[in-house]
């Protein structure tokens, strides 16, 4: 992909956001990008691939969005919460010839057209030139599966990152929504089977080796161990249901 | 490597193609760097390393090819499949000090050889000045290993990449000369003790957590899992043998 | 981070150095910075990141040091050596808000607090408009832990590289004066429980599959298993006490 876009934006630089998001994950890249592309200037070009089958029908597509950014990638609800974070402008799908590799693979649309799409668009080529407008794309909001009860917010792990924290789908806002102005320090977090993980404002609150639920980089809950990882301590998974509630 | 090829080149536009080509594993490197060195553009420098055995013998080499790419890298194999597929012009050994870092390690040619060379190559020294004239180096083709009998068309596994496909050094046009005009859909990968894994042309056409056979991102074919790990699924692993067959 | 960077400075080449450091392996990543930034271009800004435990207290600074370049990050050891290798000139505490992020988290100080820093001095501004002056910093010497007795030269595995290699705090100074002029063969390695490791100049000395101990790519002595990995095969950890012995 870098050898594509350095050859049709020689000037461009590129830099890498992550290779870790795991195989088809798609709400895990979609938060990772929502949280970390507010952080680059405006005019980026943001590429993402994180395709749940590929070589499966999904249309290619661009996002121009108000903030000046533009977002590369397929409708399959990756790009979407980005996007619509910068406000979305105008989305057109990749159907021009001009603008693809001369042969698609199957397998690596990120090189065939994702990457040639976003280093015309780098250029300066209007998205328009790419293909025809679009209405409606997938939209994926990993939040949207928060819910609440008398048990408390429900929410899941959605990602574990390379220090083995634990992030869930539960924002800031939301969290302190369902507190209703009650101190961090009362509520923790459950999941299946395990005793309840209390929250803490930073890791200093904790002792070497505890487990604390804290708001994280992108303003997210999650669970860590302090100089350690949750993933192997807590025996949690990306995937498993996590419960918030306010202690008695 | 970056700091030494930025002190001799601050200008040079420095991209990782991979850092995960499994160590020892020079027919891997050979065939992942002849498959994405035609994506950069004329004129690019592209250094490589995969040892079987730092410190041991081999020399240090440049090549420099009719489509004006250079290639630098030790010589035992690694660098040939992609310089040939850009037409070898020119070999030199590495052997001008002044091209060098001073302190030469035992262990990190890297830094120590191939990077300076490289960085000297992009700023435009002639490739004539770092060493003397090399008519013959170590040939390495991976696709050789192929053979065909009375079973099918035998190959091996050469890479798993971090999605867990399995890679093999069987290229579509030799397995298309193979099935000689019988369609993809009739033909299929065995390997010792395991059921065969029918060929299909895209991820799409087997459910998800089904193994397939297709070309991949390269055309060469790879056993894959929509939606997961070849390697995991399958139990197949680097190295091993595989036969391509038509069905009955 | 890189996005941060990129905002502020926008023309700045930005170079990964590793990402590979274990978590919260101080000592490890003080060694590997102090190997690697000798090899960059004087004027250079590093950017370092390895917590014992973030979020708690412990300040954040920039060293400038006579060799021109300078160092950002935690004032947890991470940086001494490398900045005292290069001439430690002036400390300051990174204070000032105007030269962070507005919102700094309580877990990502590399992105709110030590990268709007790096890409500031990167920009040329001046290290005293970061914050006030620092007279002490936390010094750690990896190597210090390294004491001579009857028995022999004794350090520790600090670091496992990604080939299985088993670097240690032993640097070739430091064993050469134990060695007093006895020959690097005459030399082994011991662990508790395992059979002692001879040393060789290089790994072409030894068979595939077989354990040496030598000098690596940054004059530390470091445990390796030629075509293979030490941490596999001699079923040695980072952290674990290592002896270096003369041969009756």
């Amino acid at each position: 992909m870098k050898g594509v876009i350095g050859r049709i934006a020689p000037g461009a630089l590129i830099t890498d956001i992550t290779h870790g998001i795991p195989a088809q994950q798609v709400a895990a890249g979609a938060i990772v990008l929502a949280q970390s592309s507010s952080y680059f200037r405006a005019r980026t070009v943001f590429v993402a691939v994180v395709d749940p089958g590929v070589g499966t029908e999904r249309r290619a597509i661009a996002i121009a969005t108000r903030a000046g950014s533009i977002f590369v990638g397929p409708d399959n609800g990756l790009l979407w919460l980005a996007a619509r974070a910068a406000g979305i402008e105008r989305i057109v799908e990749l159907r021009n010839p001009r603008y693809r590799l001369t042969t698609i693979s199957s397998t690596f649309h990120g090189r065939d057209i994702f990457a040639p799409a976003a280093a015309w668009l780098a250029r300066g080529t209007r998205l328009e030139a790419l293909g025809p407008r679009v209405e409606r794309i997938i939209e994926l909001d990993p939040a949207a599966g928060a819910s609440e009860d008398a048990e408390g917010l429900h929410g899941s792990v959605i990602y574990t990152d390379h220090f083995g924290n634990l992030i869930t789908n539960l924002g800031r806002a939301r969290v302190e929504q369902f507190a209703g102005g009650v101190s961090h320090a009362r509520l923790s977090v459950r999941s299946k089977g395990r005793a309840p993980i209390a929250m803490h404002p930073t890791y200093g609150e904790v002792a070497a080796g505890e487990a604390l639920a804290l708001f994280g980089s992108f303003d997210l809950l999650e669970i860590a161990v302090r100089d350690g990882s949750a993933a192997e301590r807590c025996g949690i998974a990306t995937g498993e249901a996590i419960t918030v509630s306010r202690e008695a």
